[in-house]
């Protein structure tokens, strides 16, 4: 059994929706940050960097359990299992781990940070603020400029790439940023957006927010 | 041939190190990030994303040539190139990518933020040093803890992880973070910073900064 351990953020999300693409099943057990959960104690002792997505594979490499963290190498460990998702050679396969890792050290620390310091901070912070403002845009930049060449983030066929890129563009109204001016990404997230499995993937993480 | 553009860097050192490790001849282009020469018209025509390191391959996948960026990935290349560095399989193949993961998404950015707006920014703002202090502090305590229990990032044997973690450790005095509390990361460290490879490839890029 494939376990999740998520909640509706821009790093958890990415696990069901290539969980969902893959068609591998698998269970969610909500972790919620708005609460603080991921700092508890029971949840350190899973996970001791304190963050949410983490996944436990109990027929991991051997057929010995394996609880894993970091939400890109869970995508590559799963697209590894499944044998999809992640081109097995050729410039397609460096380009997926090259747009996987723009993503996850440069837009999302760039939407995180900026996000923080508009909606988190306990005091504004103009520099703070303009300077992952100007980091965001620039990035949003580089990825449109990328998109303008390829159908998506690798080259022609969905990969781990996209379903990185996707997770902080879902959640882009944390950090005040839109589409506008980005033509390419506003193509793409479309049509990642419109794919079933990401549907489902999204459905399974709001689902664990409390409506009360 | 293999050709680097780096200069020394956190970001930079990683692959000169890795290319020394696997035994892979190369050359070095500097290019001098404190003239600004990655934002040059003629270096974004590279990158554009700005950023070194690069990596040119004129023997790259299907004997076609690759320019690739993101240290992270070309360590990834590389080590698939060579058929070293990454273990082909295994629980110690996941923890590889999961402390490749942690330090580029969690240790460099804190240390390279906190290094920003200690000596780089405008001007000082507590609230942001603290955030990025208390976060570099937070990080590197789970490092420290890893390395309690393994003698290398993903367990027995010396990985890109490592040399991943590396980059930042070698240049923690930007960010004014210092080893002290962390016993296990500084064994680490010494062994890591002890190996002939490591030295030739921390030689190769400090040897391109301009003495006048």
């Amino acid at each position: 059994m494939l376990k999740v351990f998520a909640f509706s953020t821009p790093n958890s999300v990415r696990i069901p929706i290539a969980l969902e693409e893959l068609g591998l099943e698998y269970e969610i057990e909500p972790i919620n940050v708005r609460k603080g959960e991921q700092k508890w104690p029971n949840y350190l002792a899973i996970n001791p960097n304190g963050k949410v997505p983490v996944l436990v594979d109990n027929d991991g490499p051997g057929g010995e359990p394996i609880t894993l963290t970091e939400s890109g190498a869970i995508l590559i460990y799963l697209a590894e299992k499944a044998g999809r998702l992640l081109p097995s050679a050729g410039a397609v396969r460096a380009r997926t781990f090259e747009q996987l890792l723009f993503h996850l050290t440069a837009i999302g620390p760039a939407l995180g940070q900026l996000g923080f310091f508009k909606r988190q901070a306990s005091e504004e912070i103009p520099v703070a603020i303009a300077r992952f403002q100007t980091e965001s845009d620039r990035v949003l930049a580089v990825l449109d400029r990328v998109l303008a060449q390829r159908q998506y983030a690798a080259g022609g066929e969905f990969t781990i790439a996209d379903i990185a890129h996707f997770g902080w563009l879902w959640r882009r109204e944390f950090a005040g940023v839109n589409l506008d001016g980005f033509p390419n990404i506003e193509r793409w997230y479309r049509g990642v957006e419109g794919r079933p499995a990401v549907q489902r993937g999204i459905q399974r993480v709001t689902a664990l927010v409390p409506t009360d």
